[in-house]
């Protein structure tokens, strides 16, 4: 059984530390070896015109999520990069509700990692987008 | 609840009449509203060198099985195309299996379908790729 | 030949009505038939740990830089979306530096429109990133 | 500068030596530091009903010319195996005509090389396809 070597305390005190700048627009919600849940607190400098949510922050909120969820699997290794991210932008966030993203990750190799990513307007049934990542990850020690 | 509007003999019918040249490589496994499961039978005709199952036979199985996913829900539209496809090649099959695609339908619009695919060897737990498809499909009557 | 329906002052003024949220951020220096080019003026708020540009900011500039070069060639349709976007990550944008996005469409259809973008450190003539974007634009008159 | 580690011949030879299956399939045209061209000798095992050219033989043709072309610049490393495509299906072909392959490569590092190619049916000007794909390459001796 694969132990995680980072849990929801854990990752939160990465954010603040090593990502000061946008820590404060999530929150960590589940953390499992199934993956995590991850909320883009939705506030006024996510939106654009009409209410919903911009671009930018829906591939911010897929990336922090996915590269989280690494982590967990491998530990604070900061050098760990995206390389590859495929979106698809299903339908327009509901106005005033959080998003929440949900990870699921498909390899974990020696140098690559890849994963996908469902987000949801809190309490819809439906996605809102979903998000394919690849993340060049640095060497480990054995 | 959604009907489906093609059933597994529908779907067999329609892959002979329709795509004669390929419809011999595939077999119709599964047919839910979640989704349907598509075998790859993988000959000769299918590998590379080492036994490994080319790319191109990946991408034929994820575009088929994600397009047959659709039509159970629009009926046999056959102007429907691939406007897009993402994939990730995650391991190497294994070698004398046949692949099986797994389909995730998320979203039907009116005129975009968007769905994702998870290809296995058969037997084994962990995908040897994942492909995001989206389709342009032709206006429908009401 | 295809006359351009917006030009450079055109593109301007309806990124400071339509996206004032943004529209501080950019500079568009040149608008032509072949493509456009946009400029990200980079600030301390693009910026991720160690000067480098952050992948949203580099997300937002290729997803801007193409919404105008399609709108040049079809007026100021607000309703066209992005439907899928996949970037590539190739290098360390240079510190300090803005980036430059280059445009090029692929494919002006009635309801999509497909095109790519190289992104530029300022001076460098390797590119940081590249992005493919589809684009859903609303039935036109005439 | 950077000299061609293959030209014309070595890379004909490596097709027919690494890729019998395939080989005869394609015809390299033009090989230079910039990129080649690569073309799809379209034949009745190529096409979907209505005479249009299947979706797996164009990611074939992109896959091929993509890693030829990386083959140039690290010699006949057969290891290197391609790890994302993305595709953008933009025309349909032209019915009774070659397609080809024009790529473009944009980055190769260490162990990660990325291109993107355009596809046309000969002798039009608009692309039918673009690709942009990822490849892992084995270490490399010093």
């Amino acid at each position: 059984m694969t132990a995680l070597l980072m849990d929801r305390a854990d990752l939160v005190a990465f954010l603040d530390r090593d990502f000061p700048e946008v820590s404060g627009d999530f929150a960590v919600e589940r953390v499992e070896e199934a993956g995590i849940t991850l909320r883009l607190k939705v506030d006024a400098r996510h939106l654009r015109p009409g209410g919903t949510v911009s671009g930018p922050s829906i591939f911010a909120l897929a990336d922090v999520a996915m590269y989280l969820a690494i982590l967990t699997r491998i530990g604070p290794l900061a050098l760990t990069v995206t390389t590859n991210a495929a979106l698809d932008f299903l339908r327009k966030p509901a106005a005033g509700c959080d998003l929440l993203a949900e990870t699921r990750l498909l390899k974990l190799g020696r140098s690559l990692a890849v994963g996908d990513v469902l987000i949801y307007s809190e309490g819809m049934a439906k996605p809102v987008a979903r998000a394919g990542l690849t993340y060049s990850i640095p060497p480990r020690r054995g």
